[in-house]
């Protein structure tokens, strides 16, 4: 029986284009600071790959982009070291309530120094409320970091509007956009955004790579004190291998981006109108305005670690809640800011597609998962309570 | 022409036992958090690389190996993570004056922050003078850090000693040794050491992961808040490729290190015995008390960056200071602390040796060090002004 692989959001298999293009560099991979040709040639490789990068989110230019070892550290250097890199400023900073952990997390490390953190909740479909958002802001907010899409519940938030709302008082719009690069196209200009993340991992590149977008004149410091690679920003030997392959997994998405998304879409609303069939089954999110690659379910009485477990024995990956908070027995926080009860964030299932997955595999899941919904929905304790 | 390679210090060649082994992850990478199968086996991989790391260096258990990105990232988790995680014991840290720029940065940025810090003078062979590290040490030192062996120098300190002495008034000591594993016996137990840092490249693993020994009991706090990976120390999907690497290059070098370094420290003596000879040519740091694949020199009137130069032309990869600050004109803060003057620290060459390195090569390798040497003197004007 053939896995079908329905995690793309928790873990992307690497292109063999990607890996052919940078598996050079795992075997001969020269320290891009070393003069001689044989460093150079590194240097180069990670030069190009920084302008694949720029191309890809439309940057004003590859200066513009610093790489790092994961998206998590993206995050992190775009607000603590713009926090307070400008602490002279002001001493606010405001997130959306359904930010990625690796957000919310440095920004609940800030407050713990004093800062005052604001977050903004989000509508039944996880919409940012924007009248919030312009009513906290202030002139003393520094950075405010709003995702380009959910990674539980693939909700697009309006990325433009929430710019213009941010820069009428606060300082500086961060983007998490781990989970909308490669499904969505990005254009830091148009957008009007001032930091960007983006990992390589998803884009089908190997992981070890994320990168971070910087609005050029913005000031920030380095978290990450040393060698002073990546102009000061990001010190350590540079993973070349990982930094190549992301260029290049950055340059296949941006060719196939718009091809892949009206594929997947296709088999995303094929899976949502057949789950949402069974009974006290409910799609998560947005029912229109969500990733292509994204179908997010909850079902009543049962518990999303059991439906992962069972669908696993069919030979299908799927997640429940985020794949970084797993370990928790907490309810998603996304779930919960999204208006579920905690018994109700409890019944989750994520499907994330990506380039494995054809519309043909679309009965196997659906039967899957009533099969599954049936069974558990028979041993639950929680069903006959009621 | 076959290159000679001679900057393993800067970057090592993945041994291709470990690619062989590791190769299976960089297609097949699962997200350790994930709860299916699929997932499982990748933070199955991830705990059997961490058990080979804490036989490497006889740690207590696994449990007290923390994965990272990088060394420069372990530095950093050791020192600012501990200091800050115990500010309450005091505001002191201590480092000798020839630590890598990823411990001396971290300590600066500490610095910042309200904490003394304060630097330990070396002998002119770079060994720390263990009578003002005794005397400097107090109370309210929380973490004090020394190298186990310098990557500019190859001197090795008297770690034990250290630990004796650090151990009589000061808090904790942490130990970069990133240069000397792999190549020295490492015993975190039998030395006294409570935090170490190794990275994967320098054992022929993989760019991308490192490690930081923790020993049972101490008190850290993380530098990268997010999805609580690695025990809360290290947020970030974990890359499984990397660190899988890394645990597979520590148990060959645990088992090589004996034949190899036995193999090395001949072709090291030789290089320095003829090298030597030539006119105004001194070796740096101690003539025995050394790193077993080290080899490293100053050339009077003749500048380290020419001399690099040169020698790539004659196929022959070689470095001058260290990699990481070749980027700035300052001369290396470690050869200003044994003693030299700044025109003399300039012209430093570093050889650093490997795997790929044999004794046959040596006539080569003296040939082209002369050559380069004599040439460059004709056409210094540091020799015409004198």
């Amino acid at each position: 029986m053939n896995n079908i692989y329905l995690d793309h959001a928790s873990s992307m298999p690497i292109d063999s284009r990607v890996l052919n293009y940078a598996k050079q560099f795992l075997t001969n991979s020269g320290n891009p600071s070393s003069l001689y040709e044989f460093g150079q040639e590194a240097k180069n490789a990670l030069e190009s790959s920084r302008k694949k990068i720029a191309e890809f989110i439309n940057a004003e230019s590859e200066k513009s982009i610093i790489f790092t070892a994961s998206a998590t550290e993206s995050n992190n250097l775009a607000i603590r070291g713009v926090a307070n890199r400008n602490i002279k400023d002001g001493k606010t900073i405001i997130s959306s309530a359904i930010e990625h952990i690796s957000v919310i997390n440095p920004m609940k490390d800030l407050q713990k120094n004093g800062w005052n953190y604001v977050t903004i909740p989000v509508d039944n479909y996880g919409i940012i409320n924007l009248d919030i958002l312009e009513k906290k802001l202030t002139k003393d907010t520094i950075v405010t970091s709003i995702m380009y899409a959910n990674n539980e519940i693939g909700t697009i938030e309006p990325i433009k509007k929430i710019s213009e709302i941010v820069h009428i008082k606060g300082k500086y719009l961060h983007v998490d956009a781990t989970a909308a690069a490669g499904r969505l196209p990005i254009d830091v200009q148009a957008d009007g955004i001032d930091l960007l993340t983006i990992s390589s991992n998803d884009l089908y590149g190997p992981r070890g790579a994320a990168a971070l977008y910087i609005k050029p004149g913005i000031k920030i410091q380095s978290i990450m004190p040393g060698g002073g690679q990546e102009k000061g920003l990001r010190s350590g030997t540079e993973n070349v291998y990982a930094v190549v392959g992301m260029g290049e997994a950055a340059k296949i998405a941006k060719k196939e981006l718009k091809t892949e998304s009206k594929r997947l879409i296709k088999i995303r609303d094929k899976l949502i109108s057949e789950i949402t069939k069974i009974d006290n089954a409910f799609l998560t999110g947005h029912p229109t305005n969500r990733l292509p690659h994204h179908a997010s379910f909850r079902f009543s009485h049962i518990e999303g670690e059991s439906i992962l477990l069972n669908m696993d024995m069919y030979g299908i990956q799927i997640a429940t809640g985020s794949a970084c908070s797993s370990k928790t027995l907490e309810p998603s926080h996304v779930l919960i800011s999204i208006g579920l009860k905690h018994e109700e964030a409890h019944g989750s299932m994520v499907m994330t597609l990506g380039h494995s997955n054809k519309i043909e595999q679309v009965p196997r899941i659906i039967k899957a998962t009533k099969e599954t919904v049936e069974r558990l929905r028979q041993l639950s304790p929680l069903v006959k309570k009621r």
